[in-house]
């Protein structure tokens, strides 16, 4: 039986010499592929009691999408600035040049809700970050960050260290 | 038993004056309108035979992924200019102001693959046109597009006359 990683495409020196891009999309375009990637986060979710799944843009929802139908439960989105029509909170994050600026809907989560944030990939963590401070500010409690893969390299965890964090393929590097 | 209708959150005058914002975050926020939802697009889809399921970024991924999950098929990324990281087609359309570029992975779709091609909206029909060619490029046969919302009024069918067009809800006006 193949493994998570067999479907994996690993892209040396994209987007700049010296990263590695692990491209999901080669797990996305094998059917076996994708339903390995979402039965393993669902294996990670197994006996953990919570209220909404979180998904941020635009990755995210590929795999939040699914957890949410299968579990029903309901899909809060984590989105880029401008693109939410309601009332939103938002925090920015630290780029490498800059800053981003990602919004949730106000009513998107309620006060005392356990959320599950997924997300493809812990890089640097920063997107994470943000994305659990507006769960937070929604006064949802965030029960784990759930990603598919992790670059250990980057040391994202350092950043969500108060939170419980777990990928289901991580890889040494950035 | 409530409709998907009485789930989705309608906003007048957004983005601007006369525009009726059609919000589907208000059907995801809710477990049983999201299940429906999907639901109501896998519907649509039995006894069609087709190969590959195709979503356009980002909120098409939201339906395109479950619907791929569940049925057991791969799915294909349609994706703004430079996300992806391998060999890419391209193809551009028309936006009020100038114009947007959507690529895919060569690899996404084999020659003579038939393709299901998802949306949460079809309003003008510039995104799926765009989308549906990039499939065609790619030596697939679009079998049908299938988008949760119509905009009756701003007449997104008549770009896409050669193609099978479902769409589970549909409203007059824009």
């Amino acid at each position: 039986m193949k493994d998570l990683s067999d479907y994996l495409r690993s892209i040396p020196d994209f987007p700049k010499p010296g990263i590695i891009f692990r491209d999901v999309t080669s797990i996305l375009q094998n059917a076996d592929g994708f339903k390995l990637a979402i039965d393993s986060l669902l294996q990670k979710l197994e006996g953990v009691e919570f209220d909404v799944i979180a998904g941020a843009e635009s990755r995210g929802f590929i795999f939040s999408a699914p957890l949410a139908y299968k579990l029903n439960k309901p899909l809060a989105l984590i989105r880029k600035k401008g693109k939410l029509p309601c009332e939103t909170v938002s925090a920015s994050y630290a780029l490498e040049y800059g800053f981003a600026e990602i919004e949730m809907h106000k009513d998107s989560i309620s006060k005392g809700q356990k959320v599950i944030l997924i997300d493809d990939l812990l890089a640097t963590g920063g997107t994470l970050e943000a994305s659990a401070k507006l769960i937070e500010m929604l006064g949802g409690h965030v029960e784990k960050i759930l990603t598919l893969i992790e670059l250990l390299g980057l040391h994202g965890r350092e950043k969500l260290k108060k939170y419980n964090v777990e990928s289901v393929l991580s890889f040494e590097g950035k």
